[in-house]
């Protein structure tokens, strides 16, 4: 057994999926949660069934597992719903919960996934961590930043440490397919028209695959507190569009500005990435190009398949 | 049954026990819960023993009762312990989950007892609601700020109104006797010698009939949003010892400025009652002095019996 077994909640999820990889390669027991079915286990991979909200959990899977780490990323996702939905205030409670239990039970570094969203939107310049304001504009957000500012209050008596990785705009394999990246994909790999926004805002964007990365990163390091997790870099969504639509080979079917803007969506939101990279340590694989190509070509074998 | 059914949870804590009695002049029908065994019922009121923490509750409670209106004063109150402890992380999630499933069952207002613990100490003046920052300063504070922040972003989700009493400084019958007015009152009454501080931090201190009277009028109005539930009068602590003195006749036992003063406490810390007075329209039965001499009157009974 080795002497730091991660607890990865949120596990078979769009993240969660592509983290346990490299946490094993980290060198990390990992026991991973899901509230659906687990696929099959591998050499050293743990799968766990238990739902989160559920009122045994999370003390028994605790019991069970002992963990030395946890990465706690589940959550509501549901993407119509989840700026606006009450069930994020059951899973405030529900990460609360898991992480005393982890505490208690003599758990030492906890690594949660936050949101750009806790930030103040409208801004200028990049999202810096400890310095831009605090103010979400969303239940989502409101929920996401308080829990985090009840584990930084609670750390030093619950005898944990706590880091906090700030997750901007994720796209890659199995996204959701109403966001952004998978709509327009399947839209023209289908040899449909794709209506998108002008795509005049500039978003952080980060392939998942390092997105995870840079989580398994996190809870390996020694830096609490919280963490952008994005790439650092002004992207304008055309060039997301454009990009996607030069790699499903069909520009011509694309409808910019078709669509409306979504009222309150902020002009720019970009990660500073500078803890990132300078006090974790993490550097992203994917650059956009590769990343989005990488990304259209799984939608082209996921419709082959 | 009558169409206002009231939840009163904490209803046999030191506050609750008072809150009873008006609600049920108001014209409520109260429904009174307790993690204890609860005390016999009277017109009009009937008691629940429930532990707000426990996985079946909240919901069983609530489809038994119903109610339309929900006063949620139960929370970790170990004397010692309250400002620190992480047990105040375990009633953030209990009161979410209490309010999200009391407006899953069609509930229409509730009203929570929040803190003056939620405000920014140390700043100059009265502590205004919607004013004065919010920072507090301990983990207590932080649990009931992020459970007041949110439910003030849910409750239209949540399809509620939610207002919020903010307690300062609270005497009375019964009252813990680690606490000032106590601790003094049994000392003296015992013929004992009463250490206190240099008693020049500044409160606002209220009795405990008139908290419970002003959060019964904050239920039975439509004011949303947080209300300080205080004199407004600044009072310095040596007049609260001095009154409690003389109530018990024994000045001469008094060792003032024997114990040193806590350090974080701030020196004054005053409610603004604009909102309760001119909003909900409550005014406190008691001043200091009779609310003093009748606190020390129960002492002495209690000392007897």
């Amino acid at each position: 057994m080795s002497d730091r077994r991660v607890l990865v909640t949120g596990a078979s999820g769009f993240i969660g999926r592509h983290v346990l990889s490299p946490l094993l390669e980290r060198g990390f027991e990992v026991h991973a949660v899901s509230s659906r079915t687990p696929p099959s286990e591998t050499g050293g991979l743990r799968w766990h069934r238990a739902d989160l909200l559920g009122a045994s959990c999370p003390g028994e899977l605790l019991d069970d597992v002992r963990p030395t780490h946890l990465l706690h990323l589940a959550w509501y996702t549901e993407h119509a719903r989840v700026w606006t939905s009450p069930e994020n205030l059951r899973w405030v409670g529900a990460t609360l919960r898991l992480v005393q239990a982890f505490a208690e039970r003599g758990g030492e570094r906890a690594v949660l996934a936050g949101t750009c969203a806790e930030y103040r939107w409208g801004g200028a310049g990049p999202c810096i961590e400890g310095r831009t304001r605090l103010e979400p504009a969303t239940l989502y957000g409101t929920c996401k930043n308080a829990t985090r500012g009840l584990l930084a209050a609670a750390a030093a008596e619950l005898g944990i440490a706590v880091a906090w990785g700030r997750v901007f705009f994720v796209y890659g394999p199995d996204e959701a397919p109403a966001r952004l990246v998978p709509s327009i994909a399947r839209a023209l790999l289908a040899g449909e028209r794709a209506p998108t926004g002008d795509g005049s805002r500039v978003r952080d964007v980060l392939h998942v695959v390092d997105v995870a990365g840079a989580f398994a990163a996190l809870l390996d390091s020694n830096v609490a507190g919280a963490v952008n997790i994005g790439s650092g870099e002004r992207v304008a969504l055309l060039d997301v569009i454009e990009r996607v639509a030069a790699g499903a080979r069909r520009p011509d079917l694309l409808d910019i500005g078709a669509l409306p803007g979504r009222p309150g969506d902020p002009r720019e939101l970009v990660a500073s990435v500078a803890r990132l990279r300078d006090e974790v340590g993490f550097a992203p694989v994917f650059d956009l190009a590769e990343g989005i190509g990488a990304t259209v070509a799984w939608w082209r074998e996921e419709r082959v398949a």
